[in-house]
């Protein structure tokens, strides 16, 4: 009745592991314990609880807590991080310090009888930055499989709605159409429900979360997003959906409206579709991140557009990030990144526009970078669609 | 258009923070500086990006990186934790170092200059795990609320239903009568969906997650609950949905059979009744929680059902938790547990059994500890409830 470990086509391992080794190398280090679930599903393609320890050469150990039934040549039954046995000689030994708790990491080293422990999340964020064919695959499947959903979503709107019921059909449908449900995000300035429908004035409210867009939803437990106002008559309504259909994800936003909006915000929105074409453009294997989010705020500024991009009581500092596996991977394009884009980065960027009275206006693609340039995954129609 | 930090009713702030104060000062620590969502809406009764520093007297301090609009006596507004400036004369400071990463809280730990953190998490999880009567109301609000939808389940039901579609229908009616949508987990070993359906052998797929029961899950990458099985004559369907309605949530199941299920399962849903009615007698203000668990343990195993208890093939080792904020409060309901039960502590006590051809069955409810006894806020009716 056991299942092996590893579930990912033969050879893909290998392709993620030499990302990681190589980076490992570079810092000097000698062993890597990973643990965090997303880290650990790059690794395996399953989710398990317990460690992954890879060291310079051969098949990583593989410590498992649960689930059980569970096989592998490497695999070791353990109940909890004390019985972890390193090799001998390892000196410098990495942990996910960037995502592990501070008490964890602790008791960790302690387990692990060493005086010190460095950080290795940048070493599985930088590889898992750059996707192989396989993983590129899953997104180009999360892509059409959301595309299919934002096709429909004008049929789900009726006259009287509310954001929130909107955004309930739209969740509805998402799963339906075999959304998984669940996303993961990196870091903790997030937390992130399947879609955002965001609509006239309450696009204006600020977030405590490191979104790009705000609003005050439901209750103040969780202030993001809709907060039961009914669709009116000149609202643009902008739906922000995450597309984890395989396990990989997609991110696509697209503004609908309630019959006609002001002139500013349909100008707000060609200029953001303007924004995507010229980044289609610019972005290729050596573009800098911060190239492209200049680009982008220069645009909206020579458009007369400056105080509402990427929000206007409260402004987001990027103009797109990574995903992958999360939310948020690497590269983040922001004024102050140093990353150059290079080929299997996928990237999601999201030139956005609040104007106070109308609401947020703009599309939102998922890409991913080719030698030749960015290639859209989320083809949904990008105009502004009129919901009726 | 500034708005209070402030967001709990008068009087409330004062309750909480004397509880965390008495914590600190039995372990000697000066500062502690609060900064999960959690935490902070727990002190405030809203969500914020920053930080808050409490002290043995006066205000505590709030340290706000988003949303820009909040107003407050001691409100700082900062850009990095850099920015933040302690009193003078404070010694030993704590950190959440539970929850916030290594990273975090080394960065931290240089911007406030110290050599040296302690970990207050606990101070935070004692006191949360005593609620206040405001928070109490909270809880049994969501359960009124979750109530209502558990009575309509039978109706969302259709022949040849799959256990997913069943969840997207329930999910779907909750977030209509105002679930959040969302559910805070403390630890890493979590990963939620708003409801699980767990339907026949489904129940008996091991999980990586720290959950009572498990599921296959519709994807490798999130291995538990629905895997998108058919809802079969026979099968037991075991609901377990989440019930935030207020940012403080409720925690029930209940057993749903599609014609009729086994004798043996039909017995074991029995004595998960049962169980629940010896352990609303037995718990009550100094009652230690490893005595719930093995009062449970032991009736299971005097029916004979003992293997079957708390899972099959993989077995939890509680049979309930605290909960409020989070799903994962304390105290856990464990054989190990060195926890008294104190009035206004609020757990979930969920005795459940994995009969492999019929699937999981037994119920799960919300408790308030009274001075009298333990107060269930999870009414729907506990019988296994026939779907046609």
């Amino acid at each position: 009745m056991n299942e092996s470990i590893m579930l990912l086509p033969e050879g893909e391992q290998a392709l993620r592991l030499k990302k990681v080794r190589s980076l490992m190398r570079r810092a000097g280090v000698d062993a890597l314990l990973v643990q965090t679930y997303a880290n650990i599903y790059y690794l395996t393609g399953r989710v398990f609880t317990g460690y992954i320890l890879i060291t310079p050469d051969g098949e990583p150990t593989y410590y498992v807590k649960r689930p059980v039934g569970l096989s592998g040549d490497t695999l070791v039954s353990i109940r909890k991080p004390e019985q972890i046995e390193l090799p001998e000689g390892l000196q410098k030994i990495a942990l996910e310090l960037g995502s592990v708790s501070f008490a964890q990491a602790e008791r960790l080293r302690k387990a692990l009888g060493v005086s010190e422990v460095t950080d290795g999340s940048d070493f599985m964020a930088r590889s898992r930055a750059v996707k192989t064919p396989y993983e590129i695959k899953q997104i180009v499947t999360s892509g059409i499989k959301q595309e299919r959903v934002y096709r429909k979503i004008p049929e789900l709107y009726r006259e009287g709605m509310t954001d929130i019921e909107l955004q309930i059909e739209i969740e509805r449908l998402s799963r339906l159409e075999g959304c998984l449900g669940l996303f993961r995000t990196g870091g903790d300035s997030m937390e992130l429900f399947m879609a955002n429908v965001l609509s006239g004035r309450n696009a204006d409210t600020p977030t405590p979360y490191d979104f790009a867009m705000g609003g005050r939803g439901l209750d103040a437990s969780i202030p993001v997003g809709a907060d039961g106002s009914i669709l009116r008559k000149g609202d643009a309504v902008m739906v922000d959906a995450n597309g984890n259909y395989t396990g990989y994800m997609t991110d696509m936003t697209r503004t609908f409206a309630v019959s006609h909006i002001s002139d500013l915000a349909e100008r707000a929105h060609k200029v953001s579709i303007e924004i995507c074409r010229r980044a289609e453009e610019l972005g290729q294997p050596g573009t800098e991140a911060s190239e492209i989010y200049h680009m982008a705020e220069n645009m909206a500024h020579q458009a007369g557009l400056g105080e509402y991009f990427m929000g206007h009581r409260q402004k987001a500092g990027f103009v797109g990030h990574g995903l992958g596996i999360e939310i948020n991977e690497l590269p983040v394009i922001s004024p102050r990144s140093t990353y150059r884009l290079c080929e299997g980065n996928v990237i999601a960027l999201e030139p956005k526009f609040v104007i106070p009275d109308a609401g947020a206006v703009g599309i939102e693609n998922t890409y991913v970078v080719y030698p030749e340039g960015l290639r859209c995954v989320t083809k949904a129609p990008e105009e502004i669609i009129i919901l009726e």
